[in-house]
């Protein structure tokens, strides 16, 4: 199969390195042409830990048409943040039958990609699907180099429209073997563990960001009292669910499923996640646990909390914070109703939506 | 004059250290005998720092109605969640004419103060007072020795009802040479200080605290992120005040007329601040910063606001926060508009009950 990856970070380079072991033609986009040079000089990827070896690579390059032009699947491996923006660049060059994966879609994204596609008048007929977060617990070691110390299991994917997740999953199954199909992307982006699991524990530790003292963000962040404030946090995004009718796993559940570790708690689950040992917290308040899971995690849950009529005091409360914190209410950049074209339907609406895609609209509408 | 002081901590040390020390009969009242034992065995109050010697008491005892027969002025030193019980507890022995200071009242104290007397049918026509944060930075080093280490100045008092302000203010000035006359109990009410400044920083300071770390709490707790969630919280506060009439000062100002400190941000302000230099962050998620300036101080601000129509969203959001963490949303505790009595009353309403007292519903209401 023909592979695009948008983006050459840690995610990127798990990918280009997972497929390229597979023996799969990996072409490679990413922003920075120092980075794109180094990876074409090299040919490919060095990877250890969980998979070891060199992956060799078909091309890199900072013009993202000529991974489009290549690719069957494009995988986008991307803080949420950068979605939009690149859909707005791929979308003259997209192709009838290309599929394009959100890894991960964070909340939202595979919905909001659609429409920033039809905003930039692309008419070309694929499929975008998403999944629940990244497959791999790694690390960049330098550009052609990473480290993947752990790979999920039972990684939930869903496809948008969901009448076409099937067929996504029959063709993505066979070479992603660790993921397995989500209901619809509806419970595919509420089942978004790192908006619960990163801005609170940044919030609790923000005087340890500000006076720049090291800390790990799972093991020091994560004590028993803001697993306590994860734990409200989750029961209101499991609310969100069965508004949709969605029975949503716990965010406990998630992690037992994930890293196959056992515990009681939160704070117990996290502690005994091998994945987990050496992660770091953030450094600045800039950093992409708010920058990235609040206005691409919580904000986009609030919204779909909203149009359902269900409360989120305790999601709202920490939006609302770390807003004020930041002085960016994310008005500019966060998923919205609108940004994912959901504004003004109801919940059935938002349903078949989620279902048919927008043609349903057209004939039902 | 013959004082009252309710409570022997470091606050009622202080008081008593102070009013021994100008020749005024103190009659000392403390729930623990122990300590009462031991202040009767010594006969007064050893104090150092910004008062020196030794101050002499007239009766230390564990029976409030000993000091409630013997006062003029009573002062009620004690955390404001022990108001409404003292209330009770002073009932059925309060006598016409008598004065009850509560020092300070954090938001609402006075006017919960007078409502519990209602609620326990004392009928004795006493004028109630609060000031707006205590006198005294200080601290208790063992029971009848204090050090007093600031001093404010510029303390605002007021009483309810208003129309009795002067003439409480003519009795107390010539003692309290610090303190000055506020605009009303409202006006006290919200300069409450303490709510600005403690839960914040506690809360930012979460993983600190669950994870037993030591912390300064205004000199590593209100870094400048905190700082700003605080101006934020700020600029709520002041909004509640218009909504009164109210030209509130910031805390800013406040901390520069309490402490004649300088500088341009709550966290240099802090930083500058000789009677922060020392003060120990939170240790429990249990402790006052949470437990007293949340129910007492933020949550009858918000209700305050709810009353006037003025949003509060950051105040909101962390007693919200705050609650999740602690599994206890304070609603068996909290002063609320029904327990300031000022449940579905308008903004004039109001204004003119803490103006004239309750006879002014009789006549007018």
């Amino acid at each position: 199969m023909k592979f695009g990856i948008i983006g050459a970070g840690n995610g990127g380079h798990a990918f280009a390195a997972y497929l390229g072991l597979k023996g799969h033609e990996v072409y490679w986009y990413d922003i920075d042409s120092d980075v794109v040079h180094a990876l074409n000089e090299q040919g490919g990827v060095y990877v250890n830990g969980k998979l070891n070896g060199f992956a060799p690579i078909k091309h890199a390059t900072d013009h993202i048409q000529e991974v489009i032009e290549q690719a069957n699947i494009i995988m986008v491996v991307a803080p949420a943040n950068a979605h939009r923006v690149i859909a707005k660049n791929c979308s003259p060059h997209l192709k009838e039958k290309q599929m394009i994966v959100l890894n991960p879609g964070a909340t939202g994204g595979a919905l909001e990609f659609y429409q920033e596609l039809k905003n930039n008048h692309c008419t070309a007929d694929v499929t975008i699907a998403e999944t629940q977060s990244l497959l791999f617990a790694c690390r960049l070691e330098s550009p052609g180099s990473v480290s993947i110390y752990g790979i999920k299991e039972n990684l939930p994917m869903a496809a948008f429209p969901n009448e076409r997740t099937e067929s996504a999953y029959r063709i993505l199954a066979p070479i992603f073997t660790e993921w397995v199909k989500g209901e619809n992307v509806l419970e595919v982006s509420l089942g978004n563990l790192n908006a619960m699991l990163h801005p609170a524990p940044s919030l609790c530790s923000l005087t340890k960001i500000d006076q720049k003292q090291e800390f790990l963000h799972y093991l020091d962040g994560i004590t028993a009292s803001v697993a306590n404030f994860i734990e409200k946090m989750d029961e209101e995004r499991i609310n969100i669910g069965k508004a949709y009718g969605l029975d949503l796993p716990s965010s406990k559940q998630l992690l037992r499923e994930f890293y196959g570790v056992e515990g009681e708690t939160i704070d117990e689950l996290t502690r005994n996640n091998q994945a987990y040992q050496t992660i770091a917290g953030a450094q600045t308040v800039s950093n992409r646990y708010f920058a990235e899971d609040i206005p691409m995690g919580l904000i986009p849950m609030s919204q779909l909390a909203k149009a359902a009529g269900v409360q989120t005091p305790t999601i709202d409360s920490i939006i609302h914070i770390v807003s004020s914190i930041l002085d960016d209410d994310f008005s500019s950049s966060s998923r919205t109703l609108e940004s994912m074209g959901l504004e003004n339907k109801s919940v059935e609406h938002i349903l078949k939506l989620i279902e048919q895609g927008e043609s349903s609209q057209v004939m039902n509408g």
